[in-house]
Order: structure tokens, then C-alpha cells, then sequence
């Protein structure tokens, strides 16, 4: 067998573990019977670590050996050199850290969540101190250029720096201060959130039929923390929760997993023979959810073609004025949870958790000084008092599991879906009319054609400039805010 | 690490295998989007194979040479024994020879589904003839003491041979001609058996929890061809389908298959962990399923006790006495097709097959003369004159997949479940009684402390005897089938 060939049947095999192990979990948190949970975690747990065996192991290294023998072009070079680095990065970590690594993140997440809901911030600190010990020393083996924070964006987003992030993020910043200002005083109106449950199964159903959901390749089904999950290439599920006193958590939230699985759907199914079938990036991925959640989803034609239906569907809309409910679902108000968080603030909290983990990295800032700077950001970006440090600093899981280095990602798909939006705009006539007749084929087509085709096969610059024309910038997010809440204030 | 314990981690990591490829099957059948289905099938086809290195490799064959080398005891012994005879069974098939099979039966499946759909034994019979071939080699590759047959049974009932089963058999068969001549005549009521889904979905649920299937270690799901499937020891689930012309399949069917899952439920844990956790055979696993569907399903008490709220369901009822619908759901009729026949001539379908396949391993018979063969063999057994192949010899999927040796599994588990009732009438008072008022407890205990938690670590003819205190035996069928037939036959 040809050595590419065996290359390819590496990742063949691969992708049969992660399409298993991704139907344990989905299984697990949809459908299983309680009392499969500790079977079912042996098996995942087993499972991975078979997977990783084989990405790593003695078989593969010399397949790698093989591979670098051979002469390469093309998607193939892509496939060996994404791959090489990858191994070379987790080679540069001594196994038996990586292993106190893995039982310290797995302890950790539980004790965060114990802290959490304690509100006791000592109980969760000396696992942070460790973590975060353990990851200043990760990036100190894999090494950087510039800044240590460099090594772990990487992961999450690869080639992306603290170099291009710090005035990205400033010019963010500002500008979203600047529009806070402009709707001071400003009074949204309060609506009653509340719809049955059937109600909102109906209504993600021909929400997800408007956006064209491909339910061939897909499927929503019920969960307690929503997720989009791969399978495999023609299977990318959706998952949602019913908030009886809330509808727009299911709402907007299916149409942000659908974001998600669109792109899954889109990726060039030989892409999975070559490791190269996953999203550029998290931020790439992000842009594309946060696209369908904000650019279609909140977008106000899209609304307004569906008022007359959500009235029906919800009779405490029946003698509410579009006008109003389009200021209400696009309230603005700074806030102290990142997940509750508006769509003008979101990037804020972003901010605040890069500022904290780039000083943790640097050793500007130590793990017990945390919730006092925290909490001192929140009052500086957004204005607000944090009462506890259940609602501040152990809100959020992703430090638990040593995830640093992520959260840019989020801002980051505010600020790539806003520049994609003008791109689209200029190659595709009457957007907004699409959006408004659900007539979605050409703009998924556009997506599709730039962004979910190529998978990881292309770095996350290399798509946005070539889908743009341009290098990363926040000038379309700003310009699509401003416009935006020009908008939203007129409705009030 | 010791020995044993590495024998147990074999049996931990092939248990994970299992768990993702139950699941794997289970999601194809039941949920997964269409467009997922090519690479289900390789994902399936990938890790069923890694499997199967794991339960043939160099490291297995050494780990039990390992194992031959300690003084084992108790379970560790049986666990043992029973994988080393597995395994030099499997050893003497020659690897092409059996690579050769695999791929003839993955073809002739699909064949036999065209031909039975054409109605063309002829589009069959060649791959017949070649599975026919192999089959007889296996034979004698594994070896017999007095018929070949018995090598085939042993795969699917171990320790059965055809001198067991030839008298039994035809002692079955003598007492089903007789019960048959003396209902010749009786008018059976016809009833309309038509219900919509949502009043079967409901009668399952209710049903379901009348006789304590566990819900929190399984579940119930549609499907297009029902069965019953364990994903791990606390997550054993059931399937079925709504007929909208005839509610008796998936309210009979779903009793049918929480009777092989409330016997999964019931295997002792730890005998996963030593490869012992499965049925002991198919024989006793059809027990379990046929107790629950014909000794408590169709058990007069049963539905008497649920007729009102039957009649309440399905209006049709209304005016049906219950001693007419008893009648009715009892009706016997001999027939052409296996799946379709009443609880009476069902044994007859099976001695057809099992005199059929018989005389092709002494070849006695040749496969160019089944079908003629099948056809002499309706009418002599049942009376009935098969008016096409597709109705006859190429009704059934088994033998297009080489499952010779199975069909005996189905009545023998009428047996053993006969048997079982006796013996169970014998230890606990007022079974009737307790099956009427759905207080099912004592009856599982019974069979879980007999049969269920014995997983495969004792053999059929050791749990029968030591549940019933006699060996297998056919009178304590014929006894119920000629009460019950007695009381239908009142109740006409």
C-alpha cells in the first residue's frame, strides 16, 4: 500500500473513533438511561485514549517518518505539514505532565463546580494556581516569538497574536463604549418572554426550515447546555432547551448551533481522509454561529416577515408593535454573566477574560490577585458591581479545564462574521431581502463557497482575505453596531 | 499488572467496542439523519474489525497463554474455558477461507433481498448453494461426535445436538397436529385491530411500566424492524413500530423485547468484566422474551385485569366482550409465514427449517430441491400450499447470512419457557394473580435469581436444571398450550 494511501487510511480510522465517541457523548446528553452514565464513561474514556494512541504512537510517528520521504503538493503537502506540527507541538510536552495535567483539569472541573455554586472562591483557587502553573510552563515548551499568550492562541486560533489582538481589541473596546453612551437613557421595552414548550418546538422547527437547515444531515433534539456535535460529514446535530420563561434562549440559540452545523455540513467530505475536516478555527467557527444567531436571526427584515406568525404563535406579542419587540429582542444592557450577555456587550466580556489571561501568562498577575481585578474590570468596561464570585470570576468553566487562550475566540467570530457580512453583501444582490423571503441558497452558497468547504485545509487570515479582500479588522463590526443601534434606538 | 487482571481489561476494553457499535446500530436505526448512513456503515465496519483483532491478535493469543499458565478457580475458570474454547474454534477456520464467507454473506444479503422482492429463487440459489458449501466445511473444520449438524447448533445453543432435539421434536410437533385437529372448525371472532399511533405509543408506556420494564436502564424507541439492543449493562433498550391496521405487533412485540432486555438488565455487572455478560444462549434469551410476551402478555388474568381500560383506548372495543377479544388476540390459524404465526403453529414453521438444514449438512438434501422440499413440508405440517417462493423458501433473512443452526433457538425457547413457567408456579404463590395486578417483582426475582444474572458463565442445560430440577423436556409446553387452547377454545 502506497504511503499516502496508508496516510489516508490513518485518518479514515481516526474519524471512525470520533464519529463514535461523538454519538456516546451526543447519546449521553439527549437520550441515555441514567443509570448507563458509568458504563458509558469507561467506554468514552477508553475509547479516547485508543484515539490517542493512534494519532501518537509508535505506528504513526513512523508513518509521519514515511511521509516525509515522499514528494507532496497540493492538499496532500497541506494534510502532512498541519499534521507534523501538530504532533511536534504535543511532542514538546513530557507525557507524565500531560498526564498530571489531565487528572489535575479533571479534578479541577468538578471542584469548580462545587465552588460555583458555593460561591466559595478558596476552594477553587489552589486548582487555578496549578493550572495556570502548568500552562506558563506548557508554553515555555512550545515556545514564542513575541508574547508567551502567542503559544496558546495558537491552539485555538492558529497564527493569531497578541500583537494583532491588542489594538483590534482596543478599537473594539472603544467603539463599543462610545455606542453605550449613545443609548444611555435609552429605555428598552419589557416584553413577557414566556411560551410553552410546544410552541417553541414549532417554532425552531420553521425557524430552522426558513434558514434551510439540512435535516438530511442533521437533527435538534433536547439537552440541558445546548451544543452542536458532529457525527460524521452528513451528520452534524443540533441541540436545544426549552425555557418555558424565556423563548429566545431556544430561538436564537438553535440558530446559533445551526450556524455551527452548517459549516460541518459544508466541509468537502475528502477533507475528514486527510485530518483536514474541522473548522479553520474556533473563531472561524464562531463567526459562522453568530452569523446565523445575529445577522439572520436578529436581523430586522428576517423578524419582521416572521412578526405576524410569533404573534400567533405567542398571544402576549398580539398587541405589541413590531417596532417594539425588535427593541426588545435587541436590548442592550451591560451585565455581569457573558452567556446572558447582549450583543453589543458580549465583546466586553471577552475582552476582560483576554486582559486577565495574557497577565497570568506574563506574571503581571497572579492567580489569588484574580477576582479583585476582575471584578475591577467589570466595573471599568461595563460598569457594573460584581455582588459575588459566583457572578464573576467562577462563572464561567473554560479555566477549570486549562482552557486559556479561548475565550479571544468568541470576539473574534463578532468581529470575522462582520466582515464577512460586508464581503457577502458586495458579492451577493439584495441580502437583507433574501434573509427577510428565507431564501437562503444564495448566501449559503456564498458561505459555503468561502469559508466551509476548505475546513482547516486553510489558516483562518488566509480565508478571511480571501473571501474579503482584506486583512482582519474591526471596522465592519463597528460599522454594522453603529448602524445597527441607529436602528434599534429609532424603534424605541 | 497480574495475569487476571489483564484478562479483565481485555474484556473492559472489548466491552467499550461493543457499547459504541450497540450504539453506532442503534442510532442508524432509529434517529440518525439519511445522508449519515455511508459513513455509519464505515465506521461500523472499521471498529467491528478493530474488535475483532482485539479478540484474535498475538497480544490475545499471549494473554491466553498467560492465562493456561495460572491456577485459576470459580468464575475466573468458567471465564477461561469458555474463551479458549471460543477461541480455537474460531482458530480452525482457515483466515481466507473465512474472509471468502464473510464477503459471500455481505452479498448474498443483499441478493437474497432482490430475489425474495422478485420472487426469484433462481437470482438466489447459486449464493446459497456457495454459503451451503462453506457451511458444510466449517462442519468439519470444527468437528462432531455423532451428526454435523451439531456443530452448527453449538454456535447458537451450546451443548444441544440433533439427538437431542430430533425426539423432542417430534413429540412437539405430534401435540401441536393434535391441539391443531381438535381446533379445526372453531370459528375465531375477527376483530378490527386498527388503532392510531398515539393510543399505542400510550398502551406501550402503560404496559411497560405493568410489568416493570426499567426505564431508568433503558428505553423505548420506533424503528422500521423492531429488536432489542444493549448498549451497556444498565442501558439495555427496546424498539418497536406502530402499525396503524394492527396494534397486537407493537403492543405484543414491545412484551417480546422488554422480555430480552429485562434479561440483560438482570446479568451480574462484574461478568462483563471476564466476557461472561451475554445471554447463556438463543435459546434461553428467546425464553425470557416469549415468557413475557405469551405467559404474561397474553396472559388471561393480564389482560383481563386491562380490558376496560383497553376498551376506553381502542373504541372498536366497546362492544367486544372481553371473552371474544381473549379469543381473538389467541386466534390460531396455520400460515405461510414464520413471523406472522400464532403462538400454536409457530413450532411448526421452526421444525420445518431445522429438518431442512439438517438433512443439507448430511446432504441428505441438496439446495437446488429446498424449495420444492419447503413447499412439501408447509402442506404436510401446516396443510397449507405455498403460492410463491417469496412466501416460502425465501421468506427468512438467515440462511442469506449463513446463520445456520439458529431457527432451533425459537422453539427451544417456547420450551425453556414452559419449563420456566412450571417451575416458577412451583416457588411462587399466585403467579396469576400477581400477573393480573402487574405486581411483577416476585416472578423477575425468580427469573433473575434462575436465569438472568447467570449471564453465559453456566450453560442452558445447567440453568434449566437447576431452575426447573428436571432437564429440558417438551411436556410442560404441551400442558400449557392444551390448558390455554382449552380455555380459547371456552372462549369461543
Amino acid at each position: 500500500m502506497s504511503t499516502t494511501q496508508q496516510w489516508r487510511d490513518h485518518f479514515d480510522g481516526l474519524r471512525a473513533y470520533e464519529e463514535a465517541v461523538a454519538l456516546l457523548y451526543w447519546d449521553m446528553r439527549t437520550y441515555m438511561p441514567d443509570q448507563g452514565a458509568a458504563n458509558r464513561s469507561a467506554s468514552i474514556g477508553f475509547l479516547s485514549t485508543e484515539s490517542f494512541r493512534r494519532r501518537t504512537g509508535e505506528t504513526y510517528q513512523q508513518l509521519l517518518a514515511a511521509m516525509e520521504q515522499e514528494t507532496l503538493t497540493g492538499i496532500e503537502a497541506i494534510s502532512f505539514a498541519k499534521a507534523k506540527e501538530a504532533f511536534d507541538r504535543d511532542s514538546k510536552i513530557p507525557e507524565a505532565e500531560y498526564q498530571t495535567f489531565i487528572t489535575l483539569i479533571s479534578e479541577a472541573e468538578s471542584v469548580w463546580e462545587k465552588a460555583k455554586d458555593a460561591n466559595d472562591w478558596s476552594m477553587f483557587e489552589p486548582y487555578l494556581e496549578k493550572i495556570v502553573a502548568m500552562e506558563r510552563q506548557f508554553v515555555e515548551y512550545w515556545g514564542y516569538d513575541a508574547h508567551p499568550y502567542d503559544a496558546l492562541l495558537h491552539d485555538y486560533e492558529p497564527g493569531m497574536t497578541v500583537a494583532t489582538l491588542d489594538p483590534l481589541f482596543a478599537e473594539l473596546r472603544q467603539a463599543i463604549i462610545g455606542l453605550l453612551g449613545q443609548l444611555e437613557g435609552k429605555d428598552f421595552p419589557t416584553l413577557d418572554w414566556s411560551a410553552d414548550r410546544e410552541t417553541q418546538i414549532a417554532l425552531n422547527q420553521e425557524w430552522l426550515l426558513d434558514i434551510g437547515y439540512d435535516f438530511t444531515s442533521g437533527r435538534l433534539d433536547e439537552t440541558v447546555h445546548p451544543f452542536q456535535t458532529t457525527i460524521n460529514r452528513k451528520d452534524a446535530r443540533i441541540t436545544t432547551k426549552y425555557d418555558e420563561n424565556d423563548y429566545r434562549n431556544s430561538v436564537f440559540g438553535t440558530m446559533h448551533e445551526a450556524g455551527h452545523a452548517t459549516y460541518e455540513q459544508g466541509i468537502e467530505p475528502e477533507l475528514d481522509s486527510l485530518g483536514l475536516g474541522d473548522g479553520a478555527s474556533m473563531g472561524i467557527h464562531e463567526s459562522q454561529s453568530l452569523f446565523f444567531e445575529n445577522f439572520i436571526g436578529r436581523n430586522q427584515g428576517f423578524l419582521d416577515a416572521r412578526y405576524h406568525g410569533l404573534q400567533q404563535a405567542i398571544p402576549s406579542l398580539a398587541d405589541v408593535p413590531f417596532e417594539r419587540f425588535y427593541a426588545a429582542v435587541n436590548e442592550v444592557k451591560p451585565s455581569l454573566i457573558r452567556i446572558e450577555a447582549d450583543e453589543l456587550t458580549y465583546a466586553l466580556h471577552i475582552i476582560i477574560r483576554y486582559e486577565l489571561e495574557k497577565r497570568l501568562m506574563t506574571k503581571e498577575l497572579e492567580v489569588k490577585d484574580l477576582p479583585q481585578e476582575w471584578n475591577r474590570l467589570y466595573k471599568e468596561y461595563l460598569g457594573v458591581d460584581v455582588p459575588s464570585d459566583a457572578k464573576g470570576v467562577l462563572q464561567d468553566v473554560h479555566w477549570s479545564g486549562g482552557s486559556f487562550g479561548y475565550f479571544p475566540s468568541y470576539a473574534l467570530g463578532l468581529v470575522y462574521a462582520a466582515q464577512l457580512n460586508e464581503a457577502l453583501r458586495r458579492d451577493v444582490d439584495n441580502v437583507d431581502g433574501l434573509i427577510a423571503a428565507g431564501t437562503l441558497a444564495p448566501i449559503k452558497g456564498w458561505l459555503k463557497e468561502n469559508i466551509h468547504r476548505h475546513g482547516k485545509s486553510k489558516t483562518p487570515a488566509e480565508l478571511i482575505e480571501a473571501a474579503t479582500g482584506q486583512s482582519i479588522s474591526v471596522a465592519p463590526l463597528v460599522n454594522y453596531l453603529t448602524k445597527k443601534y441607529t436602528r434599534v434606538v429609532e424603534a424605541l
